[in-house]
């Protein structure tokens, strides 16, 4: 018989339904904002999705393509969330890929979150979650579909809480749920180092490159949680939100932004600044 | 705008381009055999992808809907492979899971591998993996669709070898890349312990059954590894092959398969044995 696929009783596309990328979450991704019509830094997330693809030895067909492909599919929407994924093509069944292994692209457009304004203009409240991040040095950094500890630490979440902040199997902070995390100790720009797990963003890329353009020193380094807890100022970061200062977080209370935030803030000019 | 999705440059279809499944790997699943227009061990299978549902707190509307399902979609399947998915329902914005998850049904019909007869008669070879799976109690023993470290194992496989043997972070055996591992020391029936990685197979517990229906001890511990060399006979299992007796592994080489072994094959009397 042919291959057959059910979803909720009725025949489901085949297409995604024997995908690699849902039976195993095999594949990489970015999200994108895309604001007043233009894509922001659409280059740089380019690029570090196939250095991402690279590390799960996923080809596809040049840069030049999807890049035009993401324009088209998203050529109604003025402001939003463009995501991206590359999907190692060829069914799921064995959990051995092909040797040649080429992608499928999947471009899909969102409106953009209703963030509130608050969130930049007076920071957020962040809570020490209880989840820990396990040690995968192999997959560190790269954004891949497997995102089920992130969904797990979502999960229990206090409504008071902006985000949650996560830790790795020695209590050290990594990032937040779905942000990367900075802080400044004595004019030094400090974030974890992601070589054991954590998700390395493009906005953290261009916030450290950003520090150094204004002459702000940088550490990236495996930090105690103690380091944090000592900062001076604090903020999470991702490609739609940009910065969020960060002004409370379990019992220690930050002005917010603090003076190097609102530097590093106006700095990067993210759009969603607008909102403020 | 509405929301958009192409794949491959053209439109896809939105119920599993958006799906949490897709995007986070947020769901279970379970492999089962269907053999000769049987379905086997549905009901235990049943009842673990139900057990592992609740670990995710995803819901769905009883075993009995599903099972109906499962026959409807597998009925001009005779002999094959059913893959069934339960997908956390919700388009894939954001981390963190509705407060009432319920889960989509996806129901898949393969044919089986082509199996050769010699993995059950003589045994198969197998290599210790270099992959190391990382530590995530709080993940592990459930089977859920984050398996890009299974696939990364998988990637570098030598021909020669028919599977391969991972380790947790201690170096522990812990399984094979799509199988439970079991070995005999001196009469009594070995198998790793699941706390901290790895996938409880269903088959894996049916034969932690048998063997004390048949009297024979068993241990579920964390072994070392010279405990798995020590070994008098060793065997992978899954619920598509049943027992495939491990000939070699590294430098050791056992009699496959070994008298134990050749007794549970017997008493678990799985219907591919019939390759023989």
């Amino acid at each position: 018989m042919a291959s057959v696929a059910w979803l909720n009783g009725s025949p489901a596309d085949t297409a995604l339904a024997f995908s690699r990328g849902l039976h195993y979450g095999d594949g990489v991704f970015r999200t994108l904002l895309k604001y007043d019509r233009q894509i922001i830094d659409i280059d740089g997330q380019l690029e570090k999705l196939a250095a991402d693809s690279a590390v799960l030895d996923l080809r596809f067909d040049g840069l030049s393509p999807l890049r035009q492909e993401i324009f088209d599919a998203s050529t109604n929407l003025d402001t939003g969330v463009i995501k991206v994924l590359l999907l190692r093509a060829g069914a799921g069944r064995g959990y051995r890929p092909p040797a040649e292994s080429s992608a499928d692209r999947l471009v899909l457009c969102y409106p953009l979150p209703a963030f509130e304004a608050r969130c930049w203009r007076t920071g957020i409240t962040a809570t020490k979650s209880d989840f820990t991040l396990a040690a995968q040095p192999q997959l560190a950094g790269i954004k891949h579909l497997n995102r089920l500890e992130q969904v797990l630490a979502s999960r229990s979440w206090p409504a008071s809480s902006d985000e949650v902040i996560l830790r790795d199997d020695g209590g050290r902070p990594i990032c937040g749920s779905r942000s990367n995390l900075f802080w400044l100790q004595q004019g030094v720009l400090c974030t974890p180092l992601l070589n054991r797990c954590g998700v390395a963003g493009r906005m953290r890329a261009r916030i450290l490159t950003l520090a150094q353009q204004l002459g702000i020193e940088t550490r990236i380094e495996a930090f105690e949680w103690h380091a944090l807890m000592a900062a001076d100022e604090a903020f999470v970061s991702n490609s739609l939100i940009g910065i969020w200062p960060l002004r409370q977080l379990d019992g220690q209370v930050w002005s917010a932004p603090g003076p190097m935030t609102a530097d590093l803030m106006r700095g990067l000019a993210h759009p969603t600044l607008s909102f403020l």
